[in-house]
Order: C-alpha cells, then sequence, then structure tokens
C-alpha cells in the first residue's frame, strides 16, 4: 500500500487527508461523502478590484452566499478553516472563468495565483443535508446518487457593483413532516444556507417545470410529498458567470474546498 | 363608571381584572383579544377516577393537549398561572358533560365543584397567534373576525385508558416563506401545539374537503397559499366527548382560562 492510497482511504473521514491528496493531484473528483461531518465549501477567486463588490453582494445575500472564510489580498490561506490549507491547490478540479467562459478546469492554480486575488469560501448545503440525514429524513437524490435537482428563481439577488442576477435553489422531495423538521434543523444552520425559502409552489418563484432543472439532475416528487426549496450555493456562481469578468476561478461543480471546521460548530443554537 | 365597566376596559389588557369580571358573572363571552401578552388555556375538569388516564393521554400527546397547569385533587387553584385564580369561576362560560352530551353551560361551576375533581389548564392557539401576528405574518380569519376553521384528521391519538380518538387540527392559510417562518416560530412555542404538524397536503391527513371545517368557520386558500396546521386544544374536548365519560366539565368554545403567564414565557429557546 502506497502513502497515496493510505492517504486516500484516511480522507473519507479526515479533511487534512483529502487536502494532502488534492493538493499531490491524486485526488482530482467530488468531494461528496468524504471526511464526513466536515465544512465543505464553494469557492470563489476574484481580482482584488472586484472583492468588496463581491463581499458586499455575499452580504446583501447571506441565504444563497453564507460565507463560511474570506482570505487577506494575495494570500492563498483562510486558516479559520484549517491551518496548512491552500485554496491554490487543496480543490480537486477548479474553473477558470475568461471573459465570463470556462478557459479551462485545472487541478491546481498555482500558475494562476497572484498578489491580486482574493478567495471566498461560500457555505454549502452538503452540510445540512448530513444533519437531515441524521435526524432520519431520506433524501432521494443522495439515495439515488444523483446531483440534487437545481433552479433558476424570478427571485432577484440583491445587487452589488457587476454582481446580479437571480437565486438559484436546490429542491428535495419531502413528505410534508419531514418538510417541516427540515425547516427547523436547517433554521439552525444559517452558514449553510438556513431555512427553505420555498415550500410547494414552484411557480411562485419562477419555476415552470419542476421536471427540467436547470442544473444538476432531474428527482422525481411523490404524490404524498411537497417540493423543498433552498438557497443554493450555484447561485454565486451563476452570478459570476453572468458578470463575465475578465478573470475569476471557481471550484468545478461538485469538488468543493474540505475545511477543518466541524459542521456541528455552524449550528446556530 | 361603575366598578364593573372599568373593569371591563381593564380587562382587554390585564388577565386579573378579566378572572375578576368573569367571577363576579359580568363576563360572559370569548376572551380572544383579552389580556393581550398572557397565556390563555382551554380547561378540562374530570373526576379524579379519570384523570390519571387523563393526564397520560396528555402525556402522550403532547403537540394536541400541552399540559400547562394542573390542579391537585379537589383543590380548584392553579398557583403558577395565577394566584388568585379559581377554575370554578374564572372562566366565562363552562360545558358541564353528563354521559357524553353537553348537559348545560353555566358562568360558574361553584355548585358542581367536589374534593374528587382535578382540572387541567392545556395550552391554547391565541398564545402562538400573537407570536404569528406580531412577526408581521396576517392570518386572514383574524383579519376576517372569524372562527379559525378546525378538522378532524385520520391521525390516532395515542390513547390512554378511555380516552382515544383523532387528533383535531386548525389550519391557517400562508404563503410557503409565511409557512417557513410560522414552523420557525411555532417551533419555539412546543407548550402552546408547537410546529406545524402538517403543511400542503390535507387528503394526506385525511381531510377530504378543505371547505367544510368540523368545527369554526371555513377560511378561504388563496392560489398562492399552503393550507397550514396545527394540532388543536379542541382535540381533547372531542376525546372527552367521544369517551361519553358520566361526567365531565370543560370551558365553553372560546371562553378560556386567562392566565397570569405571559406568552413571552413559553418560548423554549
Amino acid at each position: 500500500m502506497n502513502i497515496s492510497s493510505t492517504l486516500q482511504e484516511q480522507a473519507f473521514s479526515d479533511p487534512l487527508a483529502i487536502r494532502a491528496i488534492c493538493r499531490n493531484g491524486v485526488w482530482k473528483r467530488e468531494t461528496s461523502g468524504t471526511a464526513p461531518g466536515y465544512v465543505q465549501a464553494n469557492l470563489a477567486i476574484l481580482p482584488s478590484a472586484l472583492a468588496d463588490d463581491f463581499l458586499r453582494f455575499c452580504v446583501r445575500n447571506p441565504k444563497a452566499c453564507p460565507l463560511v472564510g474570506i482570505s487577506e489580498k494575495g494570500s492563498p490561506r483562510i486558516p479559520e478553516l484549517g491551518l496548512d490549507l491552500d485554496v491554490r491547490t487543496d480543490v480537486p478540479r477548479y474553473r477558470v472563468w475568461k471573459d465570463g467562459e470556462v478557459a479551462e478546469e485545472p487541478t491546481n492554480i498555482r500558475d494562476l495565483w497572484s498578489d491580486d486575488l482574493v478567495a471566498f469560501a461560500i457555505g454549502c448545503s452538503f452540510s445540512f443535508e448530513e444533519a437531515l440525514i441524521s435526524n432520519g429524513i431520506r433524501l432521494r437524490h443522495v439515495a439515488e446518487r444523483h446531483n440534487v435537482a437545481m433552479y433558476r428563481t424570478n427571485i432577484e439577488c440583491v445587487p452589488a457593483g457587476p454582481f446580479s442576477g437571480p437565486m438559484v435553489v436546490s429542491m428535495r422531495p419531502l413528505v410534508p413532516a419531514d418538510a417541516i423538521r427540515a425547516v427547523q434543523i436547517t433554521s439552525r444552520m444559517p452558514a449553510v444556507h438556513g431555512a427553505p425559502i420555498h415550500i410547494g409552489l414552484p411557480a411562485s418563484i419562477g419555476i415552470v417545470d419542476i421536471e427540467q432543472p436547470d442544473y444538476g439532475d432531474p428527482t422525481r416528487i411523490m404524490p404524498d410529498e411537497l417540493p423543498v426549496f433552498w438557497a443554493c450555493g450555484v447561485t454565486p456562481q451563476a452570478i459570476i458567470e453572468a458578470a463575465r469578468l475578465k478573470f475569476a476561478i471557481t471550484h468545478a461543480p461538485g469538488c468543493m474546498l474540505v475545511t477543518d471546521k466541524p459542521n456541528a460548530a455552524l449550528v446556530a443554537f
């Protein structure tokens, strides 16, 4: 057994180990299911000239863009999320955006890093899904091993500078009693999207065809279930794309930044 | 201005004053809107031989029968709800049940009281409605000044001794965002029915025709609203009626026991 395969085994429980095998280029795929119990984050890296606008955008749209960490200008470190953590290498795969298009999907951004960049770590629904599952709530997309269904809504984010556009939401079908319990559980986790923003009437938030998600995979809704909608961390990525910035970097879909912060540390009360 | 009319004015803000004008027989009608900020309770008075069963019934069905107070056998006092409080006189109107039928509706039960009786005070939705309204949530039945719509469900209460039967629920139509906020608010008030027990799919809980409530008045549901259902304090009264007890006393509908306990004291966290 070589060092990499030992680390891969550890990675399923240890955030430090998964960051290590991301850093050495061994782990290049989705992080779902790794390091259970620890916060995984959406990543956005922007030139400093845009960082203030983006920071205000996050503050104004806390349900879609709940900040769990932010670097100093030019520093690839976010110590509160992991002392060793390096945003240039610790995500399995990145998206490099040029003029609003994905230019490449590298496994590290060492060569692209500069003293002018600022990194934003934004909460992710994995944290609250873990809380739902540990409360006995079955999530169909998890059981069926496909991506959560996500939709653009008619809910406009509060703009800041060049950043504006609709909120993207994720949808999980739940029987009403579980939907009520899910409101209780996720209300306690405002740093990872918090309470649902909508239940039951997709047309009210501009979703025309629930069977046709804009991102992710369709999820069946049974006759005894309601669709429950949470603000989604895809929002900031969609907003960055829509702003057609000259240059930006994000994580590739599903390839999250795995942190040392326990999910339990995000529970508000 | 005589003493009674002064007390009637005070009664709109002071629980002690409304109990006083109930006690002297001046106030004989519904208590809704009086003594805002204070807990009003459903009342059930039973012979001691049935009190243990009823107590276990309440404990087993805390959402429908949240106990806020219980007397000692033979004592008409529940000091934790008001030092002067006397369950023989302090409710505007009572229902005396004989063999499962309403035998009379007196304004006091002084002559019916005995050393063998036990009084149960059970939380009421007025407390959480006040919390919803103070959070800016509009309740249509309040705005339109009619009774809340209530329904028998197919949810069986957990039985105890002779007490068994279906849960009765109250329904308030809310837009989804308000429904989510209402879950948050009422989750914090377990002593007054707590979180909703159902949202959105009345047939799932055995409600065939939402326009035909079993108790109270119909409430319109707009196309952008969901019906939200809470366990209701009418449940214990319906259960007592169904048990066809030889003798029992309850409050008359809407004529609640007004207590000195602030609604705020029921907020769990």
